[in-house]
Protein backbone atom coordinates (compact mmCIF):
# COMPACT_ATOMS: atom_id res chain seq x y z
CA UNK A 1 0.00 0.00 0.00
CA UNK A 2 1.21 3.43 -0.95
CA UNK A 3 -0.07 7.06 -1.05
CA UNK A 4 -1.10 6.34 -4.76
CA UNK A 5 -2.84 3.43 -4.16
CA UNK A 6 -4.23 4.44 -0.78
CA UNK A 7 -6.31 7.23 -3.15
CA UNK A 8 -7.38 5.35 -5.64
CA UNK A 9 -9.06 3.03 -3.51
CA UNK A 10 -10.75 5.91 -1.72
CA UNK A 11 -12.65 7.51 -4.19
CA UNK A 12 -16.01 8.04 -3.97
CA UNK A 13 -17.64 10.80 -6.41
CA UNK A 14 -18.33 13.87 -4.73
CA UNK A 15 -21.86 15.76 -5.18
CA UNK A 16 -21.64 18.99 -3.08
CA UNK A 17 -18.51 21.36 -3.27
CA UNK A 18 -17.27 24.18 -0.78
CA UNK A 19 -17.14 27.49 -3.07
CA UNK A 20 -13.49 27.76 -3.47
CA UNK A 21 -12.18 27.95 -7.47
CA UNK A 22 -8.91 25.81 -7.73
CA UNK A 23 -6.47 28.25 -8.50
CA UNK A 24 -4.48 28.08 -12.02
CA UNK A 25 -1.37 26.23 -10.73
CA UNK A 26 -3.81 23.28 -9.80
CA UNK A 27 -5.56 23.35 -13.05
CA UNK A 28 -2.61 23.12 -15.01
CA UNK A 29 -1.22 20.72 -13.29
CA UNK A 30 -4.49 18.36 -13.54
CA UNK A 31 -4.58 19.00 -17.62
CA UNK A 32 -0.89 18.12 -17.26
CA UNK A 33 -1.95 14.70 -15.70
CA UNK A 34 -4.29 14.41 -17.92
CA UNK A 35 -2.48 14.57 -21.23
CA UNK A 36 0.23 12.32 -19.71
CA UNK A 37 -1.99 9.24 -20.12
CA UNK A 38 -1.31 6.51 -22.51
CA UNK A 39 -2.71 7.23 -25.88
CA UNK A 40 -3.67 4.76 -28.65
CA UNK A 41 -0.47 5.25 -31.50
CA UNK A 42 0.44 8.57 -30.49
CA UNK A 43 -2.96 10.17 -31.49
CA UNK A 44 -3.54 12.17 -28.75
CA UNK A 45 -7.84 12.31 -29.32
CA UNK A 46 -8.77 14.05 -26.24
CA UNK A 47 -9.38 17.76 -25.92
CA UNK A 48 -10.64 19.05 -22.56
CA UNK A 49 -12.81 22.40 -22.20
CA UNK A 50 -12.91 24.11 -19.46
CA UNK A 51 -15.83 25.84 -18.49
CA UNK A 52 -15.78 29.18 -16.61
CA UNK A 53 -18.30 31.42 -17.59
CA UNK A 54 -21.62 31.23 -15.05
CA UNK A 55 -23.70 31.54 -17.49
CA UNK A 56 -22.33 28.46 -19.39
CA UNK A 57 -22.01 26.25 -16.25
CA UNK A 58 -25.42 26.81 -15.10
CA UNK A 59 -26.82 25.81 -18.56
CA UNK A 60 -24.69 22.65 -18.56
CA UNK A 61 -25.87 22.22 -15.16
CA UNK A 62 -29.61 22.53 -16.69
CA UNK A 63 -28.70 20.56 -19.80
CA UNK A 64 -27.31 17.69 -17.55
CA UNK A 65 -30.58 17.00 -15.56
CA UNK A 66 -30.79 20.13 -13.23
CA UNK A 67 -27.29 18.42 -11.59
CA UNK A 68 -26.84 21.68 -9.06
CA UNK A 69 -22.82 20.49 -9.04
CA UNK A 70 -22.35 20.60 -12.42
CA UNK A 71 -22.61 24.72 -11.53
CA UNK A 72 -21.47 24.86 -8.24
CA UNK A 73 -17.72 22.97 -7.59
CA UNK A 74 -14.35 24.43 -8.21
CA UNK A 75 -14.33 23.65 -11.99
CA UNK A 76 -15.77 21.97 -14.73
CA UNK A 77 -13.91 19.81 -17.17
CA UNK A 78 -15.66 18.77 -20.32
CA UNK A 79 -14.06 15.63 -21.81
CA UNK A 80 -14.22 15.36 -26.28
CA UNK A 81 -12.88 13.11 -28.30
CA UNK A 82 -11.61 14.65 -31.05
CA UNK A 83 -10.41 13.96 -34.32
CA UNK A 84 -11.43 17.80 -35.64
CA UNK A 85 -7.41 18.47 -34.86
CA UNK A 86 -5.94 15.36 -37.55
CA UNK A 87 -8.31 16.97 -40.07
CA UNK A 88 -6.96 19.89 -40.03
CA UNK A 89 -3.31 17.82 -39.92
CA UNK A 90 -4.41 16.18 -42.78
CA UNK A 91 -5.26 19.42 -44.47
CA UNK A 92 -1.88 20.96 -43.96
CA UNK A 93 -0.51 17.38 -45.51
CA UNK A 94 -3.45 17.45 -48.20
CA UNK A 95 -4.53 13.79 -47.00
CA UNK A 96 -7.71 12.31 -47.00
CA UNK A 97 -8.31 10.58 -43.76
CA UNK A 98 -11.68 10.71 -43.17
CA UNK A 99 -12.74 7.19 -44.00
CA UNK A 100 -10.41 6.42 -40.79
CA UNK A 101 -12.08 8.98 -38.14
CA UNK A 102 -15.48 8.00 -39.56
CA UNK A 103 -14.74 4.13 -38.47
CA UNK A 104 -16.03 2.52 -35.51
CA UNK A 105 -12.30 1.25 -34.60
CA UNK A 106 -11.68 5.27 -34.37
CA UNK A 107 -14.48 5.85 -32.34
CA UNK A 108 -13.59 3.28 -29.80
CA UNK A 109 -9.92 4.57 -29.50
CA UNK A 110 -11.90 8.05 -28.81
CA UNK A 111 -13.79 7.25 -26.16
CA UNK A 112 -10.77 5.17 -24.40
CA UNK A 113 -8.12 8.20 -25.26
CA UNK A 114 -10.98 10.50 -23.04
CA UNK A 115 -11.49 8.34 -20.28
CA UNK A 116 -7.85 7.43 -19.73
CA UNK A 117 -6.86 11.27 -19.65
CA UNK A 118 -9.90 12.03 -17.72
CA UNK A 119 -9.12 9.01 -14.89
CA UNK A 120 -5.83 10.62 -14.43
CA UNK A 121 -6.98 13.69 -14.09
CA UNK A 122 -9.48 12.24 -11.68
CA UNK A 123 -7.17 10.40 -9.42
CA UNK A 124 -4.54 13.73 -9.39
CA UNK A 125 -7.18 15.66 -7.94
CA UNK A 126 -8.22 13.28 -5.66
CA UNK A 127 -4.32 13.30 -4.28
CA UNK A 128 -4.24 16.72 -3.70
CA UNK A 129 -7.54 16.28 -1.53
CA UNK A 130 -9.84 17.75 -4.27
CA UNK A 131 -13.57 15.70 -4.81
CA UNK A 132 -15.04 14.45 -8.22
CA UNK A 133 -17.57 13.82 -10.42
CA UNK A 134 -18.34 12.40 -13.42
CA UNK A 135 -21.18 14.30 -15.46
CA UNK A 136 -22.74 11.61 -17.66
CA UNK A 137 -25.64 13.13 -17.70
CA UNK A 138 -24.00 15.92 -20.06
CA UNK A 139 -25.27 13.50 -23.14
CA UNK A 140 -28.74 13.83 -22.30
CA UNK A 141 -28.86 16.57 -24.27
CA UNK A 142 -25.53 16.52 -25.95
CA UNK A 143 -26.44 18.62 -29.38
CA UNK A 144 -26.96 21.77 -27.09
CA UNK A 145 -24.02 20.46 -24.83
CA UNK A 146 -21.98 20.50 -28.29
CA UNK A 147 -23.53 23.63 -29.61
CA UNK A 148 -22.90 25.54 -26.28
CA UNK A 149 -19.15 24.67 -26.38
CA UNK A 150 -18.76 25.32 -30.38
CA UNK A 151 -17.39 21.97 -30.49
CA UNK A 152 -17.02 21.51 -34.73
CA UNK A 153 -17.05 18.26 -36.52
CA UNK A 154 -15.64 15.15 -35.47
CA UNK A 155 -15.48 16.57 -31.54
CA UNK A 156 -17.89 14.73 -29.33
CA UNK A 157 -18.19 15.60 -25.98
CA UNK A 158 -18.18 12.69 -24.05
CA UNK A 159 -18.92 13.81 -20.26
CA UNK A 160 -17.85 16.14 -17.54
CA UNK A 161 -16.00 15.79 -14.42
CA UNK A 162 -16.97 18.77 -12.23
CA UNK A 163 -13.91 19.27 -9.46
CA UNK A 164 -14.06 21.04 -5.83
CA UNK A 165 -12.97 20.80 -2.37
CA UNK A 166 -15.74 18.15 -0.74
CA UNK A 167 -18.52 19.60 0.80
CA UNK A 168 -19.66 16.04 1.96
CA UNK A 169 -18.55 13.00 2.63
CA UNK A 170 -20.37 9.99 0.79
CA UNK A 171 -20.19 6.51 1.74
CA UNK A 172 -18.43 3.80 -0.88
CA UNK A 173 -20.98 1.92 -2.35
CA UNK A 174 -20.04 -1.92 -2.73
CA UNK A 175 -18.36 -3.25 -5.98
CA UNK A 176 -19.42 -6.17 -7.85
CA UNK A 177 -17.16 -9.31 -5.93
CA UNK A 178 -14.00 -9.27 -7.58
CA UNK A 179 -14.77 -12.91 -9.01
CA UNK A 180 -17.49 -11.14 -11.10
CA UNK A 181 -15.20 -8.76 -12.67
CA UNK A 182 -11.97 -10.75 -12.83
CA UNK A 183 -11.60 -13.83 -14.90
CA UNK A 184 -8.61 -15.92 -15.83
CA UNK A 185 -7.59 -17.24 -19.11
CA UNK A 186 -11.43 -17.41 -20.05
CA UNK A 187 -14.67 -16.07 -19.45
CA UNK A 188 -16.52 -16.94 -16.57
CA UNK A 189 -19.59 -19.36 -17.22
CA UNK A 190 -23.28 -18.26 -17.08
CA UNK A 191 -23.50 -20.31 -13.43
CA UNK A 192 -20.64 -18.94 -12.10
CA UNK A 193 -22.01 -15.14 -12.97
CA UNK A 194 -25.19 -16.35 -11.79
CA UNK A 195 -24.23 -17.18 -8.38
CA UNK A 196 -22.06 -14.02 -7.89
CA UNK A 197 -24.62 -11.79 -8.58
CA UNK A 198 -26.98 -13.27 -6.16
CA UNK A 199 -24.60 -12.82 -3.36
CA UNK A 200 -23.76 -9.44 -4.69
CA UNK A 201 -28.08 -8.72 -4.65
CA UNK A 202 -27.97 -9.91 -1.13
CA UNK A 203 -25.12 -7.47 -0.19
CA UNK A 204 -25.78 -4.64 -1.75
CA UNK A 205 -29.60 -5.11 -0.54
CA UNK A 206 -27.84 -4.91 2.85
CA UNK A 207 -26.08 -1.56 1.96
CA UNK A 208 -28.99 0.48 0.84
CA UNK A 209 -31.19 -1.15 3.83
CA UNK A 210 -28.90 0.06 6.45
CA UNK A 211 -28.30 3.26 4.58
CA UNK A 212 -32.19 4.40 4.27
CA UNK A 213 -33.17 2.70 7.89
CA UNK A 214 -35.11 0.24 5.64
CA UNK A 215 -36.93 2.42 3.76
CA UNK A 216 -34.82 0.77 0.48
CA UNK A 217 -34.37 -2.71 0.19
CA UNK A 218 -33.67 -2.73 -3.64
CA UNK A 219 -30.08 -4.68 -4.15
CA UNK A 220 -28.26 -4.32 -7.47
CA UNK A 221 -29.71 -6.94 -9.48
CA UNK A 222 -32.65 -5.12 -9.41
CA UNK A 223 -32.32 -1.83 -9.44
CA UNK A 224 -30.09 -2.21 -12.77
CA UNK A 225 -32.39 -4.02 -14.07
CA UNK A 226 -35.12 -1.68 -13.72
CA UNK A 227 -32.78 1.15 -14.64
CA UNK A 228 -31.89 -0.08 -18.02
CA UNK A 229 -35.35 -1.46 -18.96
CA UNK A 230 -36.28 1.36 -20.92
CA UNK A 231 -33.28 2.70 -23.12
CA UNK A 232 -31.80 6.32 -22.73
CA UNK A 233 -30.21 8.41 -25.03
CA UNK A 234 -31.42 6.91 -28.14
CA UNK A 235 -30.70 9.90 -30.26
CA UNK A 236 -26.93 9.01 -30.08
CA UNK A 237 -26.66 7.29 -33.46
CA UNK A 238 -27.96 9.49 -35.07
CA UNK A 239 -26.42 12.55 -33.31
CA UNK A 240 -22.62 11.00 -33.34
CA UNK A 241 -23.10 10.23 -37.21
CA UNK A 242 -23.79 13.88 -37.73
CA UNK A 243 -20.18 14.66 -36.01
CA UNK A 244 -19.00 12.40 -38.42
CA UNK A 245 -18.01 9.29 -36.03
CA UNK A 246 -18.43 5.89 -35.07
CA UNK A 247 -19.93 5.66 -39.04
CA UNK A 248 -18.52 2.58 -40.94
CA UNK B 1 3.31 17.75 -6.82
CA UNK B 2 3.15 14.93 -4.60
CA UNK B 3 3.69 11.04 -4.83
CA UNK B 4 0.44 10.74 -7.19
CA UNK B 5 1.19 13.24 -9.42
CA UNK B 6 4.67 12.31 -9.65
CA UNK B 7 3.53 9.00 -10.71
CA UNK B 8 0.87 10.05 -13.75
CA UNK B 9 3.45 12.21 -15.05
CA UNK B 10 6.35 10.35 -15.00
CA UNK B 11 4.35 7.81 -16.97
CA UNK B 12 5.55 6.13 -20.60
CA UNK B 13 4.58 3.08 -21.83
CA UNK B 14 6.82 -0.05 -21.03
CA UNK B 15 7.52 -2.71 -24.16
CA UNK B 16 10.71 -4.89 -22.55
CA UNK B 17 10.04 -6.66 -19.27
CA UNK B 18 12.07 -8.72 -16.76
CA UNK B 19 11.24 -12.09 -16.25
CA UNK B 20 9.75 -11.82 -13.38
CA UNK B 21 6.01 -12.34 -12.49
CA UNK B 22 3.70 -10.33 -10.44
CA UNK B 23 2.67 -11.73 -7.32
CA UNK B 24 -0.48 -12.91 -6.48
CA UNK B 25 -1.20 -10.26 -3.78
CA UNK B 26 -0.35 -7.48 -5.97
CA UNK B 27 -2.49 -9.00 -9.28
CA UNK B 28 -5.63 -8.93 -6.48
CA UNK B 29 -4.28 -5.00 -5.64
CA UNK B 30 -4.44 -4.24 -9.12
CA UNK B 31 -7.69 -5.12 -9.66
CA UNK B 32 -9.60 -3.81 -7.16
CA UNK B 33 -7.86 -0.16 -7.68
CA UNK B 34 -9.43 -1.05 -11.02
CA UNK B 35 -12.59 -1.78 -9.62
CA UNK B 36 -12.54 1.40 -7.84
CA UNK B 37 -12.88 3.72 -10.50
CA UNK B 38 -16.02 5.74 -11.01
CA UNK B 39 -18.90 3.85 -12.89
CA UNK B 40 -21.37 5.38 -15.03
CA UNK B 41 -24.56 5.10 -12.65
CA UNK B 42 -23.15 2.27 -10.61
CA UNK B 43 -23.11 -0.35 -14.10
CA UNK B 44 -19.94 -1.50 -13.85
CA UNK B 45 -19.27 -2.74 -17.39
CA UNK B 46 -16.07 -3.25 -17.31
CA UNK B 47 -14.72 -7.21 -17.01
CA UNK B 48 -11.04 -8.21 -16.73
CA UNK B 49 -9.73 -11.25 -17.81
CA UNK B 50 -6.07 -12.20 -16.86
CA UNK B 51 -4.20 -14.27 -18.88
CA UNK B 52 -1.41 -16.88 -17.33
CA UNK B 53 -1.66 -19.81 -19.53
CA UNK B 54 1.40 -19.68 -21.51
CA UNK B 55 -0.14 -20.85 -24.66
CA UNK B 56 -2.82 -18.47 -24.73
CA UNK B 57 -0.50 -15.46 -23.95
CA UNK B 58 1.75 -16.09 -27.41
CA UNK B 59 -1.61 -16.85 -29.44
CA UNK B 60 -2.65 -13.24 -28.35
CA UNK B 61 0.89 -12.16 -29.15
CA UNK B 62 0.12 -13.29 -32.24
CA UNK B 63 -2.82 -11.72 -32.80
CA UNK B 64 -1.72 -8.38 -31.50
CA UNK B 65 0.81 -8.50 -34.62
CA UNK B 66 3.53 -10.81 -32.90
CA UNK B 67 4.48 -7.87 -30.26
CA UNK B 68 6.56 -10.21 -28.37
CA UNK B 69 5.55 -8.04 -24.91
CA UNK B 70 2.16 -9.56 -24.97
CA UNK B 71 3.30 -12.86 -24.29
CA UNK B 72 6.67 -11.47 -22.56
CA UNK B 73 5.61 -9.57 -19.43
CA UNK B 74 4.80 -10.05 -15.52
CA UNK B 75 1.18 -10.49 -16.44
CA UNK B 76 -1.08 -9.57 -19.05
CA UNK B 77 -5.12 -8.43 -18.24
CA UNK B 78 -7.53 -7.92 -21.12
CA UNK B 79 -10.34 -5.10 -20.79
CA UNK B 80 -13.67 -5.89 -21.64
CA UNK B 81 -16.71 -4.43 -22.00
CA UNK B 82 -19.17 -6.35 -20.38
CA UNK B 83 -22.95 -6.17 -20.66
CA UNK B 84 -23.42 -9.83 -20.30
CA UNK B 85 -23.82 -9.78 -16.90
CA UNK B 86 -26.32 -6.91 -17.14
CA UNK B 87 -28.36 -9.93 -19.21
CA UNK B 88 -28.12 -12.50 -16.78
CA UNK B 89 -29.29 -10.10 -14.12
CA UNK B 90 -32.16 -9.20 -16.14
CA UNK B 91 -32.97 -12.37 -16.74
CA UNK B 92 -33.33 -12.94 -13.40
CA UNK B 93 -35.63 -10.13 -13.24
CA UNK B 94 -37.35 -11.46 -15.69
CA UNK B 95 -37.26 -7.63 -18.04
CA UNK B 96 -36.11 -6.90 -21.58
CA UNK B 97 -33.03 -4.71 -21.51
CA UNK B 98 -32.06 -5.60 -24.72
CA UNK B 99 -32.94 -2.49 -26.45
CA UNK B 100 -30.52 -0.97 -24.01
CA UNK B 101 -27.67 -3.00 -24.50
CA UNK B 102 -27.31 -2.44 -27.94
CA UNK B 103 -27.78 1.16 -28.17
CA UNK B 104 -24.47 3.80 -29.20
CA UNK B 105 -25.14 5.39 -25.79
CA UNK B 106 -24.49 2.03 -23.73
CA UNK B 107 -21.49 1.48 -26.15
CA UNK B 108 -19.83 4.81 -25.20
CA UNK B 109 -20.36 3.83 -21.51
CA UNK B 110 -19.10 0.38 -22.24
CA UNK B 111 -15.75 1.56 -23.65
CA UNK B 112 -15.46 4.86 -21.14
CA UNK B 113 -16.16 2.28 -18.10
CA UNK B 114 -13.41 0.04 -19.09
CA UNK B 115 -11.42 2.29 -19.63
CA UNK B 116 -11.27 4.46 -16.31
CA UNK B 117 -10.71 0.77 -14.69
CA UNK B 118 -7.72 0.18 -17.00
CA UNK B 119 -6.41 3.58 -16.10
CA UNK B 120 -6.40 3.15 -12.26
CA UNK B 121 -4.93 -0.13 -12.70
CA UNK B 122 -1.99 1.21 -14.66
CA UNK B 123 -1.44 4.19 -12.38
CA UNK B 124 -1.68 1.99 -9.57
CA UNK B 125 1.11 -0.41 -11.04
CA UNK B 126 3.53 2.36 -12.00
CA UNK B 127 3.67 3.14 -8.01
CA UNK B 128 4.29 0.54 -7.43
CA UNK B 129 7.91 0.23 -10.08
CA UNK B 130 5.44 -1.97 -12.26
CA UNK B 131 5.77 -1.14 -15.88
CA UNK B 132 2.46 -0.82 -18.33
CA UNK B 133 1.47 -0.89 -21.72
CA UNK B 134 -1.74 -0.73 -23.60
CA UNK B 135 -2.23 -3.31 -26.61
CA UNK B 136 -4.58 -1.37 -28.59
CA UNK B 137 -3.41 -4.09 -31.46
CA UNK B 138 -5.53 -6.96 -29.79
CA UNK B 139 -8.19 -4.92 -32.17
CA UNK B 140 -6.00 -6.67 -35.07
CA UNK B 141 -8.35 -9.88 -34.59
CA UNK B 142 -10.88 -9.47 -32.28
CA UNK B 143 -13.13 -12.30 -33.27
CA UNK B 144 -10.09 -14.44 -32.28
CA UNK B 145 -9.03 -12.62 -29.26
CA UNK B 146 -12.87 -12.96 -28.34
CA UNK B 147 -13.29 -16.75 -28.70
CA UNK B 148 -9.82 -17.73 -27.20
CA UNK B 149 -10.89 -16.01 -24.31
CA UNK B 150 -14.57 -17.87 -24.19
CA UNK B 151 -15.83 -13.95 -24.74
CA UNK B 152 -19.85 -14.53 -25.50
CA UNK B 153 -22.50 -12.21 -26.63
CA UNK B 154 -22.68 -8.44 -25.18
CA UNK B 155 -18.53 -8.75 -24.37
CA UNK B 156 -16.80 -7.18 -26.32
CA UNK B 157 -12.09 -7.43 -25.21
CA UNK B 158 -11.30 -3.99 -25.94
CA UNK B 159 -7.92 -3.80 -25.50
CA UNK B 160 -4.92 -5.64 -23.23
CA UNK B 161 -2.46 -3.90 -20.50
CA UNK B 162 0.58 -5.66 -20.32
CA UNK B 163 2.52 -5.27 -16.82
CA UNK B 164 5.72 -6.24 -15.71
CA UNK B 165 8.81 -4.68 -14.45
CA UNK B 166 10.91 -2.48 -16.59
CA UNK B 167 13.41 -3.75 -18.12
CA UNK B 168 14.31 -1.02 -20.30
CA UNK B 169 14.32 3.06 -19.71
CA UNK B 170 12.11 4.43 -22.81
CA UNK B 171 11.82 8.30 -23.27
CA UNK B 172 8.73 10.12 -23.06
CA UNK B 173 7.68 11.58 -26.19
CA UNK B 174 6.36 14.98 -26.22
CA UNK B 175 2.82 15.43 -26.04
CA UNK B 176 0.84 18.19 -28.00
CA UNK B 177 1.13 21.74 -26.80
CA UNK B 178 -1.03 22.09 -23.51
CA UNK B 179 -3.56 25.18 -25.36
CA UNK B 180 -4.22 22.54 -27.84
CA UNK B 181 -5.89 19.96 -25.40
CA UNK B 182 -6.94 22.56 -23.28
CA UNK B 183 -9.69 25.32 -24.33
CA UNK B 184 -11.83 27.48 -22.27
CA UNK B 185 -15.49 27.90 -22.35
CA UNK B 186 -15.31 27.28 -26.39
CA UNK B 187 -13.73 24.99 -28.51
CA UNK B 188 -10.89 26.98 -30.28
CA UNK B 189 -10.45 28.12 -33.60
CA UNK B 190 -9.37 26.53 -36.50
CA UNK B 191 -6.46 28.82 -36.69
CA UNK B 192 -5.52 28.25 -33.62
CA UNK B 193 -5.25 25.17 -33.74
CA UNK B 194 -3.17 25.37 -36.87
CA UNK B 195 -0.95 27.34 -35.43
CA UNK B 196 -0.42 25.09 -32.31
CA UNK B 197 0.00 21.93 -34.35
CA UNK B 198 2.87 23.28 -37.23
CA UNK B 199 4.69 25.02 -33.40
CA UNK B 200 3.83 21.11 -32.52
CA UNK B 201 5.24 19.40 -35.90
CA UNK B 202 8.88 21.37 -35.10
CA UNK B 203 9.15 20.29 -31.70
CA UNK B 204 8.10 16.66 -32.89
CA UNK B 205 10.37 16.75 -35.99
CA UNK B 206 13.05 18.04 -33.68
CA UNK B 207 12.76 14.90 -30.88
CA UNK B 208 12.58 12.41 -33.05
CA UNK B 209 16.02 13.70 -35.42
CA UNK B 210 17.81 14.02 -31.98
CA UNK B 211 16.90 10.14 -30.96
CA UNK B 212 17.73 8.83 -34.07
CA UNK B 213 21.00 10.92 -35.12
CA UNK B 214 18.83 12.67 -37.82
CA UNK B 215 17.42 9.52 -39.68
CA UNK B 216 14.01 10.17 -38.35
CA UNK B 217 13.45 13.96 -39.10
CA UNK B 218 8.72 13.76 -39.34
CA UNK B 219 6.99 15.68 -37.26
CA UNK B 220 4.09 14.43 -35.07
CA UNK B 221 1.28 16.02 -37.96
CA UNK B 222 3.33 14.26 -40.74
CA UNK B 223 3.56 10.76 -38.81
CA UNK B 224 -0.20 11.20 -38.19
CA UNK B 225 -1.46 11.66 -40.98
CA UNK B 226 0.56 9.21 -42.85
CA UNK B 227 -0.93 6.68 -40.35
CA UNK B 228 -4.53 7.67 -40.39
CA UNK B 229 -4.74 7.63 -44.57
CA UNK B 230 -5.76 4.15 -44.58
CA UNK B 231 -8.62 2.87 -42.57
CA UNK B 232 -7.59 0.16 -39.86
CA UNK B 233 -9.62 -2.76 -38.51
CA UNK B 234 -12.92 -2.01 -40.96
CA UNK B 235 -14.45 -4.97 -40.17
CA UNK B 236 -14.55 -3.63 -36.08
CA UNK B 237 -18.81 -2.41 -36.86
CA UNK B 238 -19.55 -5.60 -38.26
CA UNK B 239 -18.23 -7.78 -35.23
CA UNK B 240 -19.36 -5.20 -33.03
CA UNK B 241 -23.00 -5.69 -34.49
CA UNK B 242 -22.49 -9.22 -34.18
CA UNK B 243 -21.86 -8.93 -30.26
CA UNK B 244 -24.80 -7.64 -29.74
CA UNK B 245 -23.21 -3.77 -29.27
CA UNK B 246 -23.45 -0.08 -30.93
CA UNK B 247 -26.41 -1.52 -32.97
CA UNK B 248 -29.46 1.47 -32.54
Amino acid sequence: MNEVIETILAHRSIRKFKDKPLSEDTITTLVQCAQAASTSSYQQVCTIIGVEDREKKEKLAELAGNQSYVADNGYFFVFCMDYNRHMIAADMKETDIKETIESTEAFIVGAVDAALAAQNLSVAAESLGIGIVYIGGLRNRLKEVSDLLDCPEYVLPLFGVAVGYPDAEPGIKPRLPLPAVFHRDSYQTKEETANLLEKYEIETAKYYSERTGGKRTEGWVTQITASMASPKRTYMKDFVRSKGLNKS
